[in-house]
C-alpha cells in the first residue's frame, strides 16, 4: 500500500530506533503506525491507565513491526533503561483532562511535570545525542488576548493541567539551552482522527460528540454554539512531528500548530450530522466546573511552522471528519 | 522603641493569626519581627534545612511573642492543620538555589511547585478566606528582552528554580481566579539585609560578597562587574508584603518590586568597600556552570504596585547597606 522507498521521511527513520512515550494513545498509535511503515524500529511506551488514551486496539495489525512496553512514566527507573540506544524519542504520554486536573492536581503534576524531568535527565545522562519531541497544547495560551495566538503570545494557563504543561515543555526548553539537547516542542491545538478517546470528554470534546451522534443521541454543545476553534486532523500532526524531529530548523524551537479551517462549534456539529447523514445536536448551559476553566474563542497561528519547516495541515475538516466517521461506525466496539 | 498606635497596618495586624512559610529564613523573620510588633499572632513553619535559609538566631529576642513550628512545607498534613484558622499565609519558603535547581531538579520540584500545590488546596479546602501572598522572583523572567522588565515581560525561566516558581505563582493566580482565593504575588528582585544567608550564593551573591568583605578577603565579581541590577532592602520588602496582603486592589495581583537605584556589580562593590572602611575587590571569570544560566543585565519597573499600592522603596542602597554590614559585624557568629 505505501510505496515506501518514495515517500518523505524514509531516510531520516528507516532502521532507526525510536521511542514514543503514550505510544498507544491516539496521538501515539497514528505516529507508530506510520513509523512502523518507513521501517523505524519503533518502541511504544504506555500504561494504559484506564482514563487515559490507550488502547491495544490502536496497533491492532501492526504489533509485529512494534515493541510494546508497558510501563508509566512516572517511574524513572523504565525510563532510564527505555532512553538508551534511541534515536529519537517522541514525548507524547500526558495527562490530558482539564477537569481531571483540577480535581486531582497532584496527578497532573507528577505526569506532566516530574515524569517530564525524568525524561529530559535521562536524555541528558544516558542519551545526549537524541532528537527528542515534546508535545505541548494551546492550552498554556488560557484566554487569547488577541486571535489567531501566535507563539509570542502570553502563556497564561486557565487550569492546573495548563501550569503543568508549561513547566514540561520549560524543561525540554531549558535542557536544550543549557545542555544541549536536541528538542522541539509542538504545541497542539484540538487534534482528531482515528484512535481518539470517545468513551469521555478527558482527551477531547469530540470524542464524545461523535460517539453519541453514531448512537443516535444528540450532540451536546455548551452554550450558544458560537465559539471558534481550530482542528487538526491527527494525520496531518504525525506529519508535524516528523519533521519537528527531522528538520534542522526545528531544533531548540517551541511551534504552534493550527488550521486555514476556523469553525465555530455549531458549524463544526452540522458537519458532522450532515457527514453522517442523519443525528442532531443540542445546545445546552455550561456546566459549572466547566465555564471556569472555559477559554472562549480559540484559534491559532501556525505561520511559524509553515515558514520555518515547511508544514501546512493538508486533510480538510470534511475530509478529516468523514474519515473519522467511517473508522468508529466500523470499531465502535473497540472504544465504546 | 514602636510607636505601634500611629504605625500603618496595627489594625490590620494587632491580634490577627498569620502564618509564615519560611518563618526563621531571612525575609520571613524580618517580616515576623515587623508582624510581632505590630501585635499579630504569628506562627512561623519552617524546616531548618541546613542549606536554605532558616536560622533561630533570626527571632533572637522575638521568641516569646511567635509560635515557632518547625515543619517541612513538603509535608501536606502539618501544613493542613497549621493554615486552619490563620487570617493570613505570607508563603515565603522556598529552595533559592538556582544552583542546586540545575543539580536536583527534584527537590526544588517538590518545593516550589508541590508544596505550594498542598498549600493553595489546603486553604481552598479548609481555610477559603485567608489572604496570600506568594513570594515569586524576577528569575522566572529570565534574559531581559527589554530593560526595566515590568509585569507584562514574557516569562521565560533559564533555569530548573525559574520554571518551577513559575508553576508556584501559576498556582496561587489559578486558585484565586477559580476558587476565589484571596492572593497577591509579588515578584521580588535581589533582597539584601540583615538575616540574610552569607555562608553562600544558594540565597543571594550579596551575601557572600559581604562575608567576604568583613573576613578581610577581597570580594570576587564574576566577570567585568558592568552587569546592571536593582536590589531592596528588607525593610521595604517587608512593606511590600504587608501592603499586598492588606490591600484592596492587591488582590489577584501580579506586582514586580524593583529599586530607583541601578547599579552595576562592580559600583555595587566599591560602595561596600567604601562603607566598610577597608577591604578590595577582584573580577573573575565566570563560573561555566553560572554563565549558563546568567541573566545579564536586569532591573525592574515597579510602576505597578506603586501606581496601585503606593509602594516606593523607602532605603537608598547606601543607608541599607551600611545597616547591614553593622548587623554582621556584631553577629558574625551567629550566620559564618
Amino acid at each position: 500500500m505505501l510505496d515506501i522507498a518514495s515517500r518523505p521521511f524514509h531516510e531520516e527513520f528507516a532502521g532507526k530506533r525510536v521511542l514514543i512515550t503514550g505510544g498507544l494513545g491516539f496521538i501515539g498509535s497514528n505516529l507508530a503506525r506510520k513509523l512502523a511503515a518507513l521501517q523505524a524500529q519503533v518502541t511504544l511506551v504506555d500504561s494504559l491507565v484506564p482514563e487515559y488514551g490507550g488502547n491495544l486496539f490502536n496497533v491492532d495489525g501492526i504489533e509485529p513491526l512494534l515493541r510494546v512496553n508497558i510501563a508509566d512514566i512516572r517511574d524513572p527507573h523504565s525510563l532510564r533503561h527505555l532512553i538508551q540506544g534511541q534515536d529519537y524519542c517522541f514525548s507524547l504520554a500526558g495527562q490530558t483532562s482539564h477537569l481531571d486536573s483540577m480535581t486531582d492536581p497532584y496527578t497532573d503534576l507528577e505526569i506532566n511535570a516530574r515524569a517530564q524531568l525524568y525524561i529530559v535527565e535521562a536524555c541528558r545522562k544516558y542519551n545526549p545525542g537524541i532528537k527528542l519531541v515534546f508535545a505541548s497544547t494551546r492550552q498554556i495560551y488560557g484566554v487569547p488576548q488577541y486571535l489567531p495566538v501566535d507563539e509570542r503570545h502570553p502563556v497564561n494557563p486557565v487550569d492546573i493541567n495548563g501550569i503543568h504543561k508549561v513547566a514540561g515543555e520549560s524543561y525540554y526548553k531549558l535542557y536544550g539551552k543549557v545542555y544541549g539537547l536536541d528538542c522541539c516542542v509542538l504545541r497542539l491545538t484540538n487534534t482528531y482522527g482515528p484512535r481518539m478517546r470517545v468513551k469521555d470528554e478527558r482527551q477531547t470534546f469530540l470524542g464524545v460528540w461523535l460517539r453519541r451522534l453514531i448512537e443516535g443521541e444528540p450532540i451536546l454543545i455548551y452554550g450558544d454554539g458560537a465559539q471558534l476553534r481550530d482542528l487538526n486532523y491527527v494525520d496531518d500532526v504525525v506529519e508535524a512531528m516528523l519533521l519537528a524531529a527531522t528538520h534542522p530548523a526545528a531544533v531548540g524551537q517551541t511551534f504552534n500548530l493550527g488550521s486555514q479551517e476556523v469553525v465555530s462549534l455549531e458549524a463544526l456539529a452540522k458537519l458532522m450530522v450532515e457527514l453522517n447523514g442523519r443525528g442532531t445536536y443540542e445546545k445546552i448551559p455550561f456546566p459549572a466546573e466547566r465555564k471556569k476553566i472555559d477559554i472562549g474563542d480559540y484559534y491559532s497561528s501556525f505561520e511559524l511552522i509553515h515558514d520555518q519547516l515547511g508544514w501546512t495541515p493538508k486533510t480538510s475538516l470534511a475530509q478529516g471528519l468523514a474519515a473519522t466517521l467511517a473508522f468508529y461506525h466500523a470499531h465502535r466496539q473497540q472504544y465504546w
